[in-house]
């Protein structure tokens, strides 16, 4: 092992692309003929729900793994169907790591004092009673909700740097209405901003080798001018950049999230390459027989689009 | 079932107190005599940790079932030993329900669309695919983080409506450090006061007949003039309000957060309950072999505390 930070520079130098693919395996949006040959003939059950879930999220692991440096697993999709479901979380997250991926536990947690140690515990590994460890998910890293401040990030930030894991702190996200919470001016300056000079100052402390922090932020690729902002202020920090694709970033738009040389962030995209069989054009070049076909021709796209503005050759 | 607003003001009444204990079962502070029954002289595994937490968990309910409306449930210390945990949190969720208490699920999750609508359905039950239900957490209510904005809420609203159950929405936390987030000033305003005008928009029109809404308020007993600013700011939402007792807040300042009939607001305690037998006086009172009297006297007193400042006769 070695500093978050580094490795997640060192895998995205390997695979030469900084994408990320999203695993938010929405059960209704899972190709039929997967559930054909996984359920049978049997009604489905929490039982089924997970075993979809778990399979495939594994064939998607298998699929993007030789490609992309790092998989974002979502976890409200598999807690939606209680513990068998987050049996299946905690699988796909063990296949990922299998597979040579790193993996960002998309856990959105956020509290305070032993709570969120707890919390770190649970994704990042090392749950231990007694110097006794017990559970180990093993993600490299969370992402994490900033509304509590420092006491809310801090033992976040602790327990990444005693493991070597990382965390991204949401700092300007993608959603329409995010702009009424998080773009309040507060003493002449964007919320969002009060919060990245934050994360910044919280990061300083645990920069590795590369010069980037085991501390990134979820900054939205669908906010280019905040995007722009944001990297001036926090010039130490990974960003994790969603809204790639279906949330309508494209490449203009995420390359201001990165540093001058092309790097220090990830561009994630989920719906558009994981469910690409329902997506134009591959619906029609492949539709939901050839899902899988869909999700590599899909993964690849992305890949070379987001070369362009990193300026790394295959 | 009923509105959740209406059904919270009943179990207020029927009980004649609004105290919520707090279940926290952090693994390292579960009082030994109790390790050896669950236990034996087995190691603690994974199995061994959930088993602790549900026995723990089921003995503190049966204690303060009969005293007070509702508990609130940690999930993080659950979640933190994995699938086995989650299991944990879920059969004590179930007995809680049992019991006739009504039940908090204290989650604090925060994400949009379809993934808070997979959170809601993994909490607050009810996910259901093509009509069919596959897994029923139950709980009445769940708290919630804004940092989306609306986009996080409304599904949880949706859903919460839909199935007669209510959410808490962080505004005002107990932490120290969260003033440097929910103190800024915007345009002359802290931002948990804008956080809470939002609030008050999004919950109004989701009013029962007792003229509270579904959608509450998570307010600190530890900020008592923020929470009087808070009432007066959002006369339709109950307050769900963490820090009496360990955190320091005290009668004084926690009956802020009620309106002027005494009425609104849920008063939370933790640590100071659960694990009574480690606090004073009921440390040297019960010790660690009577913690069940601790938990019973901490509730019993708590109560008799809370009960001056809502004027409410045994």
């Amino acid at each position: 092992m070695a500093h978050f930070a580094d490795r997640l520079a060192e895998a995205v130098e390997a695979k030469r692309n900084p994408c990320v693919v999203g695993l938010d395996p929405r059960l209704e949006s899972i190709p039929t003929p997967l559930h054909g040959s996984v359920l049978g003939q049997e009604p489905l059950t929490c039982e089924g729900a997970a075993a979809l879930l778990r399979a495939f999220s594994r064939e998607v692991i298998d699929i993007v793994a030789p490609k992309v440096p790092a998989v974002k697993v979502q976890a409200a999709f598999f807690e939606r169907f209680g513990p068998l479901g987050y049996q299946a979380y905690v699988d796909t997250v063990a296949h990922a790591k299998q597979a040579g991926l790193l993996v960002i536990a998309d856990v959105k947690r956020g509290d305070i004092g032993s709570t969120a140690e707890a919390y770190a515990q649970g994704h990042l590994g090392g749950a231990a009673v007694d110097g006794n460890e017990l559970f180990d998910l093993g993600a490299d890293a969370v992402t994490v909700n900033p509304y509590f401040g420092l006491d809310g990030i801090e033992p976040f930030i602790g327990h990444a740097v005693r493991r070597e894991r990382g965390l991204f702190v949401l700092v300007r996200t993608t959603n329409p209405s995010a702009g009424r919470v998080q773009n309040l001016t507060c003493k002449g300056v964007p919320f969002f901003m009060r919060m990245g000079a934050l994360v910044h100052e919280w990061g300083k402390a645990h920069v590795g080798r590369g010069g980037y922090s085991c501390v990134g932020a979820v900054v939205a690729g669908t906010q280019p001018i905040d995007a722009e902002k944001l990297r001036r202020l926090m010039p130490q920090a990974w960003f994790l950049v969603p809204g790639f694709g279906a949330q309508g970033a494209g490449p203009a738009e995420v390359a201001r999230a990165f540093d001058a040389r092309g790097r220090g962030a990830l561009v994630s995209a989920s719906r558009s390459i994981i469910f690409a069989h329902a997506c134009s054009p591959y619906d029609r070049q492949f539709g939901e027989e050839r899902w899988r076909d869909a999700v590599a021709a899909a993964t690849d796209a992305m890949i070379a689009e987001i070369r362009t503005v990193t300026a790394m050759a295959p």
